[in-house]
């Protein structure tokens, strides 16, 4: 049994990235050539897609990440569960985290646990702390696999309740009260990462000084408008080796539709996967 | 276009019910009869099942609530969409909840939004506020179709963040605040409910008091324990006509595994319901 955690700092140091590839694709948004390749509408044809920009872009990525929303819209299940399976077949050094960002109760938690996991056969999940930490259990339980909490989200209302400073915690805000569940009681099996945007790379420092080590899993950054430079440098801590690392900054949307008209999907996301992991490592010093 | 509300206050007046009846068929804790119904495994018979339980429980229930995590843990989507389909059909009077927990930001809740009232058909979704308001945009944009959030759940470790005090709202919880807002800027299309455990009586009264007569979906009534005379007693409003409705009564388990063994399970969950009804009916004094 390999951990999430190991898996994923072995993954940090073989492709010297950080970058995390979002494979989110939305047909509305997808240029020409894409669109040409999602034949027979319904979610026919993600897969096609999805495998193109994964081969392409693996080289450069420290991991892959699939957004449920964007399969389960559509009625395209299945294309989410190869595109999962092809990455393990082709690609089994470089984990899968889907992010359904699920939280329910414990009962209920435990069948969505089995969905990501033995259904889709992820490597990690994201969830909701909202419901408490007895929601979470069912999926922290899974010691291999890995689990990221929603902490700080990305999107400019998350400070409606995240921002929230919650009494009795020496004046944490409810994100920070979060996180410091997570780096406690939750954490067991250390097998707890948490989702902070990059469009607050301020928090992501003060998440960062109180967790320790544990990976962050980075939105926020391209189309969002995430300051990738504060992030990184509030953000990275050393894996082992003086290797600084510790974050999975993804993007979507700027690898997946990365093409312009008449250029091949598949090269264009490549190049831009390139270019984002470079700029990364440029900005982390070691590029 | 019929708006969920009137939908639902049309249900409560016509069944005399304010039962909900869960659709939460879980293979591993069905009785045999209901078994023996779910042939073909990998969710093959799902559909069938809940066929049977639809009909014999609508007589006795204001709505239906479907949860997500059933089918998705055995690649079942299929079935769901067929058991939502079949209510409008047979039953298009009886409104159906689909019970996903969503939370995601803008441009992922508008996909979310999209599967679960146009790929499935429901009236109704439950929906997580962590993320903050504009992750809830999209859903609330629909004005015909309900949105409840998430608000004080049933499970025990509930507390963990919607009992804490959040600074700046005059000594209110998370929930509280949840709720507020929900009263508040969410309801500008008078769509939105709000999820409240009878596990917490008092907390159903808090929030009754902050919101008017926004319906309350409540689980966690009979396998969980919470306490129903109580959660009539404080959640119950007038809905018009001198018509104390306002609540939304969820029984999964308590109806779909009601079966003894060698029982028709069919025939069992319709008994269960019609006692269900009788019990809330005599607890607010109609019965």
């Amino acid at each position: 049994m390999t951990r999430f955690i190991d898996t994923l700092t072995a993954s940090w140091r073989r492709t010297g990235s950080l970058l995390c590839v979002g494979l989110d694709p939305d047909a509305d948004k997808l240029p020409r050539a894409a669109i040409d390749a999602l034949d027979g509408g319904a979610g026919a044809g993600l897969f096609a897609f999805n495998r193109e920009v994964i081969d392409a872009t693996a080289p450069w990525a420290c991991a892959f990440k699939a957004q449920f929303a964007h399969y389960a819209a559509v009625g395209a299940e299945r294309e989410l569960q190869r595109s999962i399976a092809y990455i393990k077949q082709r690609h089994p050094d470089t984990p899968v985290i889907l992010d359904a960002k699920r939280g329910d109760i414990g009962a209920t938690a435990r069948m969505y646990a089995r969905e990501v996991f033995e259904r889709y056969g992820a490597d990690a999940v994201t969830v909701n702390p909202y419901l408490g930490g007895d929601a979470l259990a069912p999926f922290l339980e899974y010691a291999d696999k890995g689990v990221f909490v929603l902490c700080r989200t990305s999107n400019p209302g998350s400070g409606d309740f995240q921002q929230l400073a919650v009494d009795g915690t020496g004046g944490r805000t409810l994100a920070e009260h979060v996180a410091a569940r997570a780096a406690g009681a939750w954490n067991a099996n250390g097998n707890v990462g948490l989702v902070v945007g990059a469009t607050w790379p301020e928090e992501v420092g003060k998440i960062r000084a109180q967790v320790g080590a544990m990976p962050l899993l980075i939105p926020g950054v391209g189309a969002q408008g995430g300051d990738l430079a504060a992030t990184l440098e509030n953000g990275l801590v050393d894996v082992g080796d003086a290797v600084r690392a510790g974050l999975l900054i993804n993007i979507s949307r700027g690898i997946t539709g990365a093409a312009g008209d008449g250029e091949d999907f598949a090269a264009a996301a490549g190049r831009a996967a390139q270019r984002w992991c470079g700029e990364i490592n440029r900005l982390r010093g070691c590029g």
